[in-house]
């Protein structure tokens, strides 16, 4: 596919000016650039530019505030709420990150809810940027639905998936990032639009069976990670991101995909933890850098987070490249507020 | 395989009695066997008397110290350290559930750290009475080596568990509890000495290859779920049960099921969160109570851990079925305080 690269400091520019177009405030617009970009520029593509599209028809219909402004609710010493009021969750985030810290340098531990939210992108991100600042993370959000109950055939979770990140003084934070489900719904997306099978595992067909026929599977449910114990997981992370924040569970929240309905409400929590407080940093510092060069001696094995930082330091070094119909998208939503 | 059926009351002397005879305080026996008696009824025989053994050899070869007091430090407002000091982990864990919802009251979010910690056992049983007391629990703990970071043969992880529990007022708490691992190393251990083989998926072999083989997946590691990103799961339990407490890592830690070497000295971390500091108590009960009612209505779906009241609930009914064999051995152990 053609395309070219571009300067990060350039796509933010353009998607801030696409939304801006799409009924967003300069701030909000810029917050939520940042993030796209960010998750480009570390690959994770289905989070990045490809989303600009849909997430200006959200802000043109409504379905998105893009001229809210996140609420910070400091409820006790340790425990803010933060009600992203149905605008994007970016700028929420943003906040989080500048105010968790604080918290739980005195307390220890922290943590905060967000409430009337919307797509988290790349989770990763957020808990990294705790991490940079020498705290635990752990992050979790719920999404529209896509996987059952264990033995069910609704989609009664989100993807849910579960960052953490760990601070590395003098190296870049150690993250993991990972949805529950097998596989991620764009990847049978692709495969129907092919008219392809999908491997054995990756989905369920309405009636709650196995199945490799990709339309089938996009009309039935995602498989968990490790069957029963991935659906486990996943309604953990529903009770623990939607229903401690008061927001909606997955089976009640619109699509992150088109402009129509009501917004997803959706929800999130990420907790903050000072090693001081615990074993101590320098403790947790030395098991976590003699894991880690255990991981590097042994064979193949690498810490997670190793594809994504090669990525990225390529793309700070050569420029992302994007493909030109993305380029002329976000210039015409730029241009004109509608594609 | 013949038994005979127990009262609870009568099960947890005896094991208290075993262990007293086998260099243990009574105070710390008394804990133990509440733990390990509360494991049996609900169906963890893995966890439960077949430990009983172990921990009086253990104990009598100062493996883990019997007469140790676990030491409570408030570190934070929301921050707790336990030095279990090499004990049992249960009298410490005992201590948690007493002191961290008082915390966890008063600013949100609240944890404990274990270190110099020993087997942890059912960890659902610890998640179900924090959220006995209202609030929201996640614990982790570490285990001897028995997984491999992804692409890797060695042991680097334990199959380091996850528990989540919830409160649900005027019914038993949801609780989750999973090993990271596909199944439990006993599983393979009963097909090895069967001379069966066991099915793919379970294991991999000593240079890192997937096998059916019982004895060579003895050799090697246990599989994660999910793969790459179970493996990375198995990494955040590492880092926050271990890491974080200052506690020996997966690899370092000797056997539970021996009387052999140092103390296992692996750690522990448990999450207390208070629902009011958030979302609310009712908004959280009523999407708990929603979604539980969309999960029973799911065709052949049921919460986890419906299995396990069920057997409680049998128990306290009619008694604990225990093995002939097993209830000898407890016997001659509390008489002689050897097997």
């Amino acid at each position: 596919m053609t395309g070219a690269t571009h300067t990060p400091s350039a796509l933010i520019d353009l998607v801030s000016r696409a939304l801006v177009a799409s009924s967003t405030s300069p701030e909000n617009a810029a917050a939520v650039a940042r993030a796209l970009v960010a998750a480009e520029i570390d690959g994770q593509k289905g989070h990045g530019l490809s989303r600009v599209a849909a997430y200006a028809a959200q802000a043109r219909s409504g379905k998105v505030d893009g001229h809210a402004v996140p609420r910070l609710h400091s409820t006790r010493a340790a425990s803010i709420m933060i009600d992203v009021a149905n605008g994007f969750a970016y700028p929420a985030f943003e906040l989080a990150v500048s105010e968790l810290p604080k918290a739980a340098r005195q307390t220890g531990i922290a943590a905060a809810g967000f409430t009337r939210s919307h797509h988290a992108g790349a989770l990763g991100l957020v808990v990294e940027r705790i991490a940079a600042s020498g705290f635990l993370a752990l992050m979790v959000t719920n999404s529209p639905q896509a996987m059952a109950a264990w033995g069910g055939t609704r989609g009664l979770f989100g993807t849910n998936p579960i960052a953490f990140a760990a601070p590395r003084p003098g190296k870049e934070p150690l993250v993991i990032d990972l949805a529950l489900s097998e596989v991620a719904r764009g990847k049978i997306m692709i495969a129907a639009q092919k008219g392809e099978p999908i491997p054995e595992g990756w989905a369920k067909d309405a009636g709650g069976d196995p199945t490799t026929d990709a339309a089938a599977a996009l009309k039935g449910t995602l498989t968990p990670i490790g069957g029963a114990k991935g659906a486990a997981l996943a309604l953990m992370v529903e009770l623990m991101a939607a229903a401690l924040t008061g927001a909606n569970l997955a089976f009640q929240a619109s699509s992150f995909f088109d402009a129509d309905g009501p917004p997803p409400g959706i929800g999130q929590f990420l907790i903050a933890i000072d090693p001081a407080a615990f074993g101590g940093e320098w403790a947790f510092t030395e098991r976590l850098e003699l894991l880690a060069g255990e991981i590097d001696a042994d064979g193949a094995a690498r810490l997670p987070g190793t594809r994504r930082l090669a990525l990225r330091e390529a793309a700070m070094r050569d420029g992302v490249f994007v493909e030109d119909a993305i380029f002329a998208q976000l210039r015409q939503i730029a241009a004109s507020g509608a594609v």
